[in-house]
Protein backbone atom coordinates (compact mmCIF):
# COMPACT_ATOMS: atom_id res chain seq x y z
CA UNK A 1 0.00 0.00 0.00
CA UNK A 2 1.72 3.15 -1.05
CA UNK A 3 -1.03 5.91 0.20
CA UNK A 4 0.96 8.96 -0.44
CA UNK A 5 4.70 8.40 -0.43
CA UNK A 6 5.79 8.38 -3.59
CA UNK A 7 7.95 4.97 -3.12
CA UNK A 8 8.24 1.70 -1.23
CA UNK A 9 11.54 0.66 0.68
CA UNK A 10 12.12 -2.53 2.14
CA UNK A 11 15.52 -3.25 3.96
CA UNK A 12 16.14 -6.96 4.04
CA UNK A 13 18.41 -8.87 6.20
CA UNK A 14 19.04 -12.84 4.77
CA UNK A 15 20.90 -14.44 7.40
CA UNK A 16 22.04 -18.59 6.58
CA UNK A 17 22.88 -18.31 3.08
CA UNK A 18 25.19 -20.06 1.03
CA UNK A 19 28.16 -18.60 1.49
CA UNK A 20 29.62 -20.34 -1.92
CA UNK A 21 26.64 -18.21 -3.75
CA UNK A 22 27.07 -15.21 -1.30
CA UNK A 23 30.88 -15.13 -2.85
CA UNK A 24 29.85 -15.20 -6.45
CA UNK A 25 29.55 -11.87 -8.06
CA UNK A 26 27.94 -13.43 -11.13
CA UNK A 27 25.30 -15.67 -9.43
CA UNK A 28 24.31 -13.02 -7.45
CA UNK A 29 24.21 -10.93 -10.17
CA UNK A 30 21.76 -13.07 -12.01
CA UNK A 31 19.34 -13.60 -8.96
CA UNK A 32 19.63 -9.91 -8.60
CA UNK A 33 18.21 -9.01 -12.30
CA UNK A 34 15.88 -12.52 -11.88
CA UNK A 35 14.50 -10.62 -8.41
CA UNK A 36 13.34 -7.45 -10.39
CA UNK A 37 11.72 -8.99 -12.88
CA UNK A 38 9.96 -11.16 -10.88
CA UNK A 39 7.95 -8.68 -9.52
CA UNK A 40 7.47 -6.94 -12.91
CA UNK A 41 10.27 -4.69 -12.80
CA UNK A 42 12.03 -3.21 -15.60
CA UNK A 43 16.11 -3.09 -15.66
CA UNK A 44 17.77 0.06 -17.22
CA UNK A 45 21.50 -0.83 -15.52
CA UNK A 46 23.30 -2.94 -12.95
CA UNK A 47 26.74 -2.87 -11.25
CA UNK A 48 28.53 -5.60 -9.13
CA UNK A 49 31.97 -5.89 -7.75
CA UNK A 50 33.63 -8.44 -6.06
CA UNK A 51 36.01 -7.89 -2.95
CA UNK A 52 38.84 -9.52 -1.90
CA UNK A 53 39.30 -11.42 -0.23
CA UNK A 54 35.45 -12.40 0.03
CA UNK A 55 31.99 -10.39 -0.48
CA UNK A 56 29.93 -8.90 -3.30
CA UNK A 57 28.15 -5.56 -3.37
CA UNK A 58 26.09 -5.10 -6.62
CA UNK A 59 23.05 -2.74 -7.53
CA UNK A 60 20.34 -3.32 -10.39
CA UNK A 61 18.94 -0.29 -11.30
CA UNK A 62 14.97 -0.21 -12.27
CA UNK A 63 12.54 2.35 -13.89
CA UNK A 64 11.03 1.61 -10.36
CA UNK A 65 14.06 2.92 -8.46
CA UNK A 66 16.38 -0.09 -7.09
CA UNK A 67 17.86 -3.31 -5.68
CA UNK A 68 21.09 -3.09 -4.05
CA UNK A 69 22.89 -6.20 -2.02
CA UNK A 70 25.98 -6.57 0.00
CA UNK A 71 27.11 -10.10 1.03
CA UNK A 72 29.42 -11.49 3.85
CA UNK A 73 30.34 -14.97 2.76
CA UNK A 74 32.02 -15.36 6.28
CA UNK A 75 28.81 -14.68 8.05
CA UNK A 76 26.32 -16.45 5.73
CA UNK A 77 25.01 -12.62 5.49
CA UNK A 78 23.51 -10.43 3.31
CA UNK A 79 22.10 -6.85 3.80
CA UNK A 80 19.24 -6.46 0.35
CA UNK A 81 17.36 -3.80 -0.56
CA UNK A 82 14.44 -2.88 -2.65
CA UNK A 83 13.22 0.59 -3.38
CA UNK A 84 10.31 0.30 -5.88
CA UNK A 85 8.08 3.70 -6.47
CA UNK A 86 4.42 3.24 -8.05
CA UNK A 87 1.91 0.45 -7.02
CA UNK A 88 2.75 -1.86 -10.09
CA UNK A 89 6.09 -3.73 -8.59
CA UNK A 90 5.61 -5.08 -4.79
CA UNK A 91 8.97 -5.06 -3.69
CA UNK A 92 8.35 -8.31 -1.53
CA UNK A 93 8.06 -10.25 -4.20
CA UNK A 94 11.86 -9.44 -5.08
CA UNK A 95 12.66 -9.96 -1.64
CA UNK A 96 11.00 -13.59 -1.82
CA UNK A 97 12.65 -14.76 -4.96
CA UNK A 98 15.98 -13.69 -3.47
CA UNK A 99 15.27 -15.82 0.09
CA UNK A 100 14.87 -18.58 -2.19
CA UNK A 101 17.83 -17.93 -4.51
CA UNK A 102 20.34 -17.27 -1.90
CA UNK A 103 19.31 -20.35 -0.03
CA UNK A 104 18.92 -18.16 2.89
CA UNK A 105 17.01 -19.56 6.27
CA UNK A 106 15.90 -16.56 8.03
CA UNK A 107 15.19 -13.08 7.00
CA UNK A 108 13.98 -10.20 8.58
CA UNK A 109 12.80 -6.83 7.13
CA UNK A 110 11.62 -3.58 7.61
CA UNK A 111 9.19 -1.34 5.11
CA UNK A 112 9.64 2.08 5.32
CA UNK A 113 7.95 4.66 2.95
CA UNK A 114 9.72 7.33 1.16
CA UNK A 115 8.57 10.31 -0.14
CA UNK A 116 5.95 11.43 2.18
CA UNK A 117 4.96 15.28 1.89
CA UNK A 118 3.80 17.33 4.98
CA UNK A 119 1.91 19.83 4.77
CA UNK A 120 4.07 22.56 4.73
CA UNK A 121 6.07 20.50 2.15
CA UNK A 122 3.57 20.71 -0.82
CA UNK A 123 4.21 18.84 -4.00
CA UNK A 124 3.68 21.35 -5.84
CA UNK A 125 6.13 24.05 -4.34
CA UNK A 126 8.96 23.61 -7.06
CA UNK A 127 8.46 24.55 -10.08
CA UNK A 128 10.31 22.53 -12.95
CA UNK B 1 28.30 4.21 16.75
CA UNK B 2 28.52 0.40 14.96
CA UNK B 3 27.61 -1.84 18.32
CA UNK B 4 27.66 -4.93 17.08
CA UNK B 5 26.24 -4.20 13.66
CA UNK B 6 28.00 -4.79 10.71
CA UNK B 7 26.56 -1.41 8.95
CA UNK B 8 25.06 1.68 9.05
CA UNK B 9 22.24 3.11 6.85
CA UNK B 10 21.01 6.43 6.67
CA UNK B 11 17.58 6.72 4.46
CA UNK B 12 17.69 10.73 3.54
CA UNK B 13 14.81 12.45 2.70
CA UNK B 14 15.55 15.58 0.81
CA UNK B 15 13.39 17.87 0.07
CA UNK B 16 13.27 21.47 -1.71
CA UNK B 17 16.05 20.59 -3.83
CA UNK B 18 16.89 22.69 -7.05
CA UNK B 19 14.74 21.45 -9.66
CA UNK B 20 17.66 21.79 -12.36
CA UNK B 21 19.70 20.04 -10.64
CA UNK B 22 17.77 17.02 -9.86
CA UNK B 23 17.21 16.51 -13.39
CA UNK B 24 20.56 16.98 -14.25
CA UNK B 25 22.69 13.16 -14.63
CA UNK B 26 26.21 14.62 -14.91
CA UNK B 27 25.51 16.81 -11.84
CA UNK B 28 23.73 14.39 -9.22
CA UNK B 29 26.78 12.08 -9.91
CA UNK B 30 29.11 14.59 -9.18
CA UNK B 31 27.53 15.04 -6.18
CA UNK B 32 27.03 11.73 -4.92
CA UNK B 33 30.80 10.71 -6.25
CA UNK B 34 31.87 13.83 -3.82
CA UNK B 35 29.42 13.17 -1.41
CA UNK B 36 31.23 9.32 -0.61
CA UNK B 37 34.93 10.79 -1.20
CA UNK B 38 33.85 13.51 1.17
CA UNK B 39 33.44 10.51 3.70
CA UNK B 40 36.79 9.26 3.14
CA UNK B 41 34.87 6.19 0.91
CA UNK B 42 36.20 4.55 -1.51
CA UNK B 43 34.62 4.92 -5.05
CA UNK B 44 34.52 1.12 -6.58
CA UNK B 45 32.04 1.79 -9.64
CA UNK B 46 28.79 3.85 -10.20
CA UNK B 47 25.53 3.63 -12.68
CA UNK B 48 23.21 6.52 -13.40
CA UNK B 49 20.51 7.01 -15.26
CA UNK B 50 18.32 9.77 -16.92
CA UNK B 51 14.58 9.71 -16.75
CA UNK B 52 12.50 10.89 -19.32
CA UNK B 53 10.62 13.78 -19.23
CA UNK B 54 12.28 13.92 -15.93
CA UNK B 55 14.32 12.70 -13.04
CA UNK B 56 17.53 10.65 -12.36
CA UNK B 57 18.07 6.99 -10.59
CA UNK B 58 21.51 6.64 -9.74
CA UNK B 59 23.96 4.55 -7.45
CA UNK B 60 27.60 5.22 -6.16
CA UNK B 61 29.23 1.66 -5.08
CA UNK B 62 32.21 1.99 -2.49
CA UNK B 63 34.66 -0.56 -0.83
CA UNK B 64 32.43 0.56 2.23
CA UNK B 65 28.81 -0.41 0.69
CA UNK B 66 26.75 2.13 -1.26
CA UNK B 67 24.68 5.07 -2.07
CA UNK B 68 22.06 5.46 -3.89
CA UNK B 69 19.66 8.38 -5.21
CA UNK B 70 16.07 8.87 -6.99
CA UNK B 71 15.12 12.31 -8.05
CA UNK B 72 11.73 13.93 -8.95
CA UNK B 73 12.59 17.73 -10.01
CA UNK B 74 8.56 18.05 -10.23
CA UNK B 75 8.63 18.03 -6.28
CA UNK B 76 12.13 19.45 -5.60
CA UNK B 77 12.63 15.79 -4.19
CA UNK B 78 14.91 13.14 -3.79
CA UNK B 79 15.17 10.07 -1.96
CA UNK B 80 19.37 9.44 -1.12
CA UNK B 81 20.68 6.29 1.03
CA UNK B 82 24.38 6.07 2.20
CA UNK B 83 25.12 2.61 3.72
CA UNK B 84 28.22 2.00 5.16
CA UNK B 85 30.15 -0.48 6.58
CA UNK B 86 33.22 -0.41 9.18
CA UNK B 87 33.94 2.13 11.67
CA UNK B 88 36.25 4.61 9.40
CA UNK B 89 33.17 6.19 7.10
CA UNK B 90 30.47 8.11 8.89
CA UNK B 91 27.46 8.00 6.63
CA UNK B 92 26.01 11.05 7.97
CA UNK B 93 29.07 13.24 6.11
CA UNK B 94 27.83 12.09 2.66
CA UNK B 95 24.17 12.90 3.55
CA UNK B 96 25.47 16.81 4.97
CA UNK B 97 27.34 16.59 1.76
CA UNK B 98 24.52 16.17 -0.59
CA UNK B 99 22.13 18.51 1.23
CA UNK B 100 24.41 21.47 0.52
CA UNK B 101 25.11 20.34 -3.19
CA UNK B 102 21.60 19.67 -3.73
CA UNK B 103 20.37 23.43 -1.68
CA UNK B 104 17.50 20.96 0.16
CA UNK B 105 16.17 23.28 2.24
CA UNK B 106 14.68 20.31 4.92
CA UNK B 107 16.46 16.57 5.36
CA UNK B 108 14.56 13.57 7.38
CA UNK B 109 16.70 11.00 7.69
CA UNK B 110 16.62 7.56 9.76
CA UNK B 111 19.66 5.43 10.52
CA UNK B 112 19.09 1.49 10.31
CA UNK B 113 21.80 -0.45 12.04
CA UNK B 114 22.24 -3.95 9.70
CA UNK B 115 23.62 -6.34 9.68
CA UNK B 116 22.89 -7.26 13.60
CA UNK B 117 23.23 -10.75 14.38
CA UNK B 118 21.11 -12.70 17.29
CA UNK B 119 22.56 -15.53 19.39
CA UNK B 120 20.87 -18.27 17.12
CA UNK B 121 22.45 -16.80 14.14
CA UNK B 122 25.78 -16.35 15.32
CA UNK B 123 28.18 -15.07 12.61
CA UNK B 124 30.09 -18.04 12.97
CA UNK B 125 28.06 -20.29 11.78
CA UNK B 126 28.67 -20.83 8.36
CA UNK B 127 31.81 -21.78 7.15
CA UNK B 128 34.02 -20.25 4.14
Amino acid sequence: MLDDALGRHVLAELFGCKAEMLNNADAIRDAMVAAARSAGAEVVGEFFHRFSPHGVSGVVVISESHLTIHTWPEHGYAAADVFTCGSRVDPWVACKHLVSALGATTMTATEARRGVFSPNQARSDVAT
